[in-house]
């Protein structure tokens, strides 16, 4: 399990989102909250759009609390669409490649969650990424491996439809296999205008997806970034959140994937 | 806050304290029990002794838990009296230099605790290292430059006087300086045949030491390393470990230190 | 291009090969003589036999020369049987799980040179690696994929006749595929008491492979550990030497495979 | 010995002076001309100016032209004003405390040459450094010791007094010692404005500097970003270089600095 958080809106130094909040994101990198893991340190990684079309991307194996780097990069950089995430490995190698978040041209993709008896599918899993794209496999994630097939799926075309497709593609491998472990997954991912969040689990437990709008910008994220959790709201399970331009929108995820679920 | 366990005994794999114990230092280097800091992620070391007259050293900025050289290392080094410590920085930087164990010649010495008011405090310590020692000053930690204090004070020749001299030096220092903070020293010293560990603070909350003797060996840690505790004991605060031969001797820091403190 | 060596005889330091040899391993990484590439940096590592069955590993993503703990190791490892290696990425990222050697239950595996239109064949590879193998694909390399597919060829039972299947499937696939570039191997995988080197290419600039029987001990390797080269011998292209017992053989590769190339 | 490069002039991305000259600082790290050190990969450092009053910086212990970061910082982060270091220790540690460029406040600094003797010369060194300064010393190495003693010297009201100052303080201590091996001394500071760079040393093999006025940008650095070498001039050991908005001036140092050395 991982923590992550998106931002959507007015230009900001990152470090106002990543630092300067009560339980910011490298607070909860020490200690977050709503989920069992309280510890994710298993690397980082930012993604942020600016001038350029391809995101800027920083991905360090060290905590987040503890990077230096971070610090400076955070009050120096600027962005009004931005991911970062902090890694709780279940399984993988602490290594750049498994850090999130994940580009491709454009767009760029994080997670929390993960597939059911992964180790026994990522054979089956791998060989279902199509040969022009298996050069961008760079690590071991079953993260990364969801991102190539929502790819491959036509995320480029129409982003809902590729999630849902990749959601029952996996589903149906697992199903096939007797997985009886959930599939858990809560994404985001960006062309680098809109943001796309998804909260999805093949059981009840999908893990928590909180937004909350401010006068200039809206955070979707893991976990509220304060304790209060004011005017915080859950995304409903089996639920997207669209947001672009300030605005937002819940929609539900298509009824297939809920009975393939 | 750190974590740290020291071993004297038969020669065993360095895997089997460090990783088979149900509450192993690499357990406590994720959720340590006895301390405020439940996180001990800046970095770790390794320190062991063998058929050479200078310990080995494996200092790494990784987290414990997420090192694999750690994994292997341990699996493979053998040592019948070996350090071991995970880190929780008090503010200076996550690098190899400020990991522990610290080692001069065949001596070896690691630190959980601080000295008060360290910021305000560090240009006169680094003035009291002797010119000869000073090539010596890697780092930028407390924990160092008491270590250096300690050689310079005759730690080669009479270790307890060494150590007593040291701490009563800083504290002089901190006294002149009006610093209010505690000093909080729980380490161990060894010159490869004896272990040397001390539990002492200036204040009454001196940080947790515990010893425990076992059939073939001897186990002196912050934390017991397990959850039962059974035959696990505190050494007093405000009094040394001695340990050797594996026969063990528990005995008072002098008055003139506790009066001093 | 890499550089490797690799040791057998009476159990020694490491460091006695690693450190104190005129044009050591760890000289190699910063000045190779005998490739186009001099600087060996992105990542090296060590692997090494002792009382356990499969053997201890260390990788590292800094340069061999500045990492403090391989000079403390190699001070204080002994083993008979050793590999390490200095890589130069050919295109793969500098992360710990692409570093050499790469290991399999008791055995150990390292490799200089390349697979030709590596990264147009790299799906094809991948999915020659048998299910109950995947698993083991931690990192991107295609010595790693050399590896697995030798073990799924019969590694463990006639290591030889593995290694020249391997080879013949690389073959024939960069064929299928119009791949010009050559495929050059210059190799070595032991189980923990014989060594096979290899010394192959698929054009006539098979990578160097260098070996000297010392009184008690042979090693091999990319370049000879002396500038003098006296009694250096080279291993012909074509060509595999065993080396077990202190005792060698030079041995051919089977004609078809030189037929294949 | 070190390379480094300084920029001064309109607004670019990194990348465009980092990556893609013919001779960048990346292609130096690995091959550099100007210098018996070819090999700069004991790790790197970039310091910008931007908005913000005091530097970004990003220091990593990764050869410069392995650190997947690096690149996509470079091709994000713009700047009129940057500093940028591939370093070749002396002696110290590779860590990121040790990296260039330094900082304080709005200052930055890098420095490429070493202070004769200067293991031995490192206790009084660092007893010059005033209390209030001392809080800023991270690492062990003699450049940073420098930038420290030019900020007592008086940096931040007249800068090329303080150079001078210092230069002829740590002169006089190595006069004291008898040191013989000569100071050498190709730096580079600012205060987010105006770049002094100086190229002195006591012997008369001050280290490389180069300087070319471009259309719309200046460039000053230890070697010509191209090999042609076309309008790139030596600044005179000697001398120092100010620039600003995009001029430059050459003087020399004041006279009893010579006499000194």
């Amino acid at each position: 399990m991982c923590r992550w958080m998106a931002y959507q809106g007015d230009s900001v130094y990152l470090e106002s989102l990543l630092f300067e909040q009560e339980h910011s994101l490298v607070h909860q990198s020490l200690s977050a909250k709503k989920s069992e893991v309280t510890v994710n340190a298993d690397g980082f990684g930012l993604g942020w759009y600016d001038e350029r079309e391809e995101p800027g991307l920083y991905h360090e194996i060290l905590p987040a609390w503890s990077d230096c780097n971070l610090k400076s990069l955070a009050r120096h950089i600027k962005s009004g669409l931005f991911f970062a995430h902090v890694r709780a490995s279940t399984g993988t190698a602490t290594n750049r490649s498994n850090c999130h978040p994940f580009s491709y041209k454009n767009w760029m993709f994080m997670h929390n969650g993960q597939i059911g008896g992964y180790e026994s599918l990522r054979w089956q899993l791998d060989r279902l990424i199509p040969e022009h794209l298996y050069g961008e496999r760079q690590g071991a994630t079953d993260s990364e491996v969801i991102f190539l097939l929502m790819i491959a799926n036509g995320l480029e075309e129409n982003p809902e439809l590729a999630i849902s497709t990749t959601l029952m593609q996996i589903l149906d491998l697992m199903q096939e296999k007797n997985i009886s472990e959930p599939l858990r997954f809560t994404s985001v991912v960006s062309d680098g205008k809109e943001m796309i969040a998804i909260r999805f689990s093949s059981d009840d437990r999908a893990p928590s997806l909180y937004y909350k709008e401010f006068e200039d910008h809206i955070v979707v994220g893991s976990e509220p970034l304060d304790f209060s959790h004011k005017e915080w709201n859950l995304v409903p399970a089996g639920h997207i959140a669209k947001i672009k331009n300030h605005t937002y929108q819940i929609i539900p995820l298509p009824d297939t994937l809920k009975m393939s679920a």
